[in-house]
């Protein structure tokens, strides 16, 4: 188990096992920034003395108390570091990261321009490259990092709505250059349905056309005809474009969605109601046929589409949608002249999962785990997803924009969040000039290449810190099948360890009162589960009452001390407004509850993210946390359904 | 001069003379944390053994190694810390902040919930509340971090538009739960132009009128009736609300605005044609009759104001709208029944500012300032903005909404924006729900008293280590004339003398071959100016190109190393397509050209931020950095110009 020993080295470990060396590497850190300090005009000589020091010994005596005091409220912190948490997606943080971040910290670059970040903004675009290679981006791609995946996901729909009218614009744009219409550019009705690729290509080609024919000038008046044209939302706003076009726009996206995309549609004008859901399957991925007789509806009532959200590693229960039949679903329309679409995958958590492609598909391992239940060692199945989820992943270079959020799966520190575009076509389009910053032309290859960031973001000002805590940590640990997919493999066995002990439980121990009963079994490393008393009968509104409960003594309130907290999970709602019948009737029937009921209430869920990275190499220390968790939540759970059943039958 | 030194303990120095008992205090802190992680559980033993770390020392060496090329590369950033950078709005950071930031970064909490952040997240509620009282908002007042002024900004007008069109959905609110008509709302033709004051005390009444009347359950029946309201943008998107009203919205800002105001209208769907700019006086502040006349103008075409968007401390100039006159007027206006408008003020630079008026306005000392030249003290002149600017200070609490970065002039590591609403009252028909945060449910008071912050906010995962910087730095300096406001003060002085240096060099010095041509005054702590031929008759042109070369030297290019670069200003455009020649036709006069030429060019102008806090306390210890840099750009504009007309001329 060598892969899982190499990994050790990575965090700082549970009892911050590696916390004494990394604590000097830090000071070396910051002697080496104030050195630095010292070596730039050192005949400048000092400003602060020693007299000026002691002169404010009352300042830095507040400053030590002060401190102090915040050190001790951080204690009340949450320990995110330890096996014992299996809740929220957060864990450790790698150590090159937090290093990165330390060392650019104390320099404060603003990554909006390299004027005041002349090293980290090169990081930033080398850490973006990564991520493209990741997601197997070719080199005409274009990343970079964000505040997190709401921005992310925000900024990708703002660009697939500047490209959606495009078509229009550039035909515009050609007329008034007098270049010949393209042949496509003459059929109205198919322009809200061209491919992104064609679209972009088309710009390009116009982009070329024009400077052949009439020489660099043309460039202005290029840019004065996209300005101009009415088409243009970005100048005149989606009213009068929807007007133009008597169309209004929709967004697909699967019924596992993050929230953040009505955030995004109201942000955008387009209202959350032009969220169209798609049906997922039993195991919470979208369904193809749902989304090709979605797309098809949508268009007879005469709407057009935005984009198609691909979730990858949905928030709650970690679910692949099937990017490769998403892609081959539009590869077919496309085919049959039918509308095409801007295909966006929100990897905000699971971008990360390719890794364990990447160069090619390592196995998840054996299909069974040891486990100890009442001190007593077993061997027990796992249902390991594989080869779906592989083929979804594979498929994410034909994803014309994805989201990845290196403050997730990439063990970052917040703030990291990422949007990365297949092509850099898209630069020129989302180009912003400010007065103060790099001088303003239009030149789409200067635009591809520019070094610039700021120009082409939906941020501003935004800290280099970031990109160095990426790059540092990425470049040490590969993002491939060597070094962050033995993470990746490792926190989903174990998921499906701690969905088979869930699942298997009552069949090991003796009769437990209460019985957990998985949403599904895990799609990479997240799980969601509910207790229901062993008998049947139990109404929805009591099963939800139980489920709280235990929540309730696996999180710590606000008066709570952490260091009496035995355990963490999370909680989440599968609610009917989100998930229709066709997607939860199973796991009702499971629970054991009438549907009416979940439409009534919704299902209080339970939800373990599993990035811890220390289980199985503290089973090699003899501690099996996951089976003392599963154990305690059963202990825990007939607890309450003893104290339940006793009050009311009292 | 005893509050100069008190701001000495402030920063580390631009020699890192607070460096060595700070990097004392930041390894402490490592070492609290890591010992923190050994007392949650600590029977639970060690993970990473002894032989496990010995076993990978490959990594660990690999690490050092990579971290070494990384702060090699670093050495190559901006020596911010030094009075010899008077360039972007970077300077030191207050120890306090970094010591927050650094603290709570180890813990990694995430400040969308109290869920993984139950520290911090109370933290950025004080620290909101902190920038709220500074403003002198009330205790009705919301406050919250974001990843900066662009974000901030843009989440401000999210909300003012979801406002703007709330008085129909209240209508519809009121009649679907069956609660009569107000007066108001039965004179659609007012409708949108409420003032948002009185939008929001009737979603509140009708809130409690519902609850007086039906009872809680009524508030379903309000939120239902919200969410089904055709008028409601959040739900139905700009375009149906729009065609609804017959009317589209603007936005009304001055010439000085951020290019962010362009970038949040396109994002928003309203286009970018939808700012209307204000003119701005010689002094770059926002001109009140030519706003009232704008606000006639775009109501008699039929459109409708979104908002009002006053600057305080403009990104270029440092210049401050007069709020204090906008405000005025706005009740003016509302007294003869015309419309009303959401004020938004831009304080992501110069929100601080209003430190030097709490709790009363701090004289900016004398009007006369000791330079050397030539080796010589002499004393010159400056002139102070004062009165207007502090009395547009002082009626920020009248304005909607306040975007204000601590990572400015707040001196705290990026990313730390901060956005604050007046009223509270926005927080129901902001909040977005998750199905793993807090539970549902419509509760006004319940909103206005919840912890969370994801809740209500534009972006989601948040670093809680910005909230920590934040807190601690503003509790150990105090937002006012006791504190920061000093470090605020010595800034604007610096700028004073600044412009005072550049407009009197060629009376103080023997006949140099070039004169600086300053902006206008500074209205804060930002001087803009350029330089031209002492003799008149040099084109605009000849001009640009002798300011570019100028900031080429003052300025680092890529292959440049930052120790042999003695002093750093930056530039700007003023571009005929942001100003009016009614705005700068004195400056063009006083640089000697042609309006003509400015409106085929621009004018390249240098740009200096004078954050830096070591210039008076430099001077105690005999460097006068300000004079030296004057003099400096002079000999270089000088040199620049003898080569240009030697060549000219051979």
């Amino acid at each position: 188990m060598n892969e899982l020993h190499r990994m050790s080295a990575w965090f700082a470990g549970p009892k911050a096992e590696n916390g004494d060396w990394f604590a000097d590497t830090l000071r070396r850190i910051a002697d080496d920034y104030y050195a630095w300090r010292r070596n730039y005009f050192p005949e400048d000589g000092v400003v602060v003395t020693s007299s000026l020091r002691r002169e404010n010994e009352d300042f830095t005596d507040r400053f030590q108390d002060r401190l102090i005091e915040l050190l001790g409220r951080l204690k009340a912190d949450v320990p995110f570091q330890s096996p014992r948490y299996a809740a929220h997606m957060l864990a450790e943080q790698t150590l090159p990261s937090i290093a990165g971040y330390f060392a650019a910290m104390l320099y404060n670059p603003n990554n909006i321009t390299a004027d005041v970040a002349p090293v980290t903004v090169r990081l930033e675009h080398q850490a973006g490259q990564m991520l493209c290679r990741m997601i197997g981006y070719g080199g005409d791609s274009w990343a970079h990092l964000t505040s997190g995946g709401t921005v992310a996901n925000l900024e990708a729909l703002w660009v697939a709505r500047t490209v959606r009218y495009l078509p229009f614009v550039l035909r515009d744009m050609r007329r008034e250059v007098g270049l010949p219409p393209l042949p496509w550019l003459d059929e109205p009705s198919q322009l809200l349905g061209l491919s992104p690729g064609t679209v972009l290509t088309a710009l390009e080609t116009t982009f070329r056309e024009a400077t052949a024919a009439f020489g660099p000038s043309s460039a202005r008046r290029l840019i004065n005809a996209y300005v101009r044209s009415e088409w243009n939302p970005v100048e005149n706003g989606l009213a009068a474009v929807c007007a133009r076009a008597g169309s209004s726009p929709v967004l697909l996206a699967p019924e596992t969605h993050h929230y953040c995309f009505e955030k995004a549609l109201d942000v955008l004008g387009l209202g959350r109601r032009a969220l169209v859901p798609v049906r997922v399957d039993s195991r919470f991925r979208m369904r193809p046929d749902d989304l090709e007789a979605t797309l098809d509806r949508v268009e007879a009532e005469g709407r057009h589409v935005l984009a198609v959200v691909a979730v990858v590693g949905s928030t709650e229960e970690g679910s692949v949608d099937p990017v490769d039949a998403i892609v081959d679903l539009r590869a077919r329309r496309e085919r049959a002249g039918k509308s095409s679409f801007w295909l966006h995958a929100d990897g905000a958590y699971g971008g990360y999962l390719r890794t364990v492609t990447i160069p090619d598909r390592i196995g998840l391992g054996g299909a069974r785990v040891t486990v100890q239940i009442a001190g007593v060692e077993r061997d027990i199945s796992m249902q390991l997803p594989e080869h779906d989820e592989c083929r979804a992943l594979e498929a994410l270079p034909h994803a014309d924009s994805v989201t990845i959020d290196p403050h997730k799966l990439g063990y970052i520190p917040y703030p990291a969040g990422a949007v990365c575009f297949r092509s850099d076509l898209i630069k020129p389009i989302t180009r912003q000039d400010a007065p103060y910053l790099d001088d303003a032309a239009f030149d789409l290859d200067a635009d591809r290449r520019s070094g610039s960031i700021g120009l082409y973001v939906l941020e501003g000002s935004k800290p280099g810190a970031a990109a160095a805590a990426v790059w540092l940590s990425h470049s040490l640990i590969p993002l491939d099948t060597s070094g962050h997919g033995l993470l990746i493999r490792e926190t989903i066995r174990n998921a499906c360890e701690l969905h088979g002990l869930l699942e298997s439980y009552p069949e090991l121990a003796s009769n437990p009162a209460a019985k957990a009963v998985c949403l599904c079994p895990p799609g990479s490393n997240i799980v969601c589960y509910a207790f229901r008393p062993r008998e049947p009968g139990a109404s929805l509104e009591q099963i939800n009452a139980l489920n709280r409960e235990i929540h309730d003594r696996f999180s710590i309130g606000s008066g709570d001390r952490v260091y009496d907290q035995s355990f963490f999970v999370s909680r989440t709602t599968l609610s009917p407004r989100q998930y229709s019948l066709d997607t939860v009737g199973g796991f009702l029937d499971r629970l054991g509850v009438s549907h009416g009921e979940y439409a009534a209430t919704g299902v209080f869920l339970l939800r373990s993210v599993l990035m811890n990275p220390w289980y199985s190499l503290s089973k090699q220390r003899g501690r099996y946390f996951l089976s003392e968790m599963v154990e305690e939540l059963y202990r825990v759970a007939g607890d309450i359904l003893g104290k339940a059943f006793g009050s009311e039958r009292r």
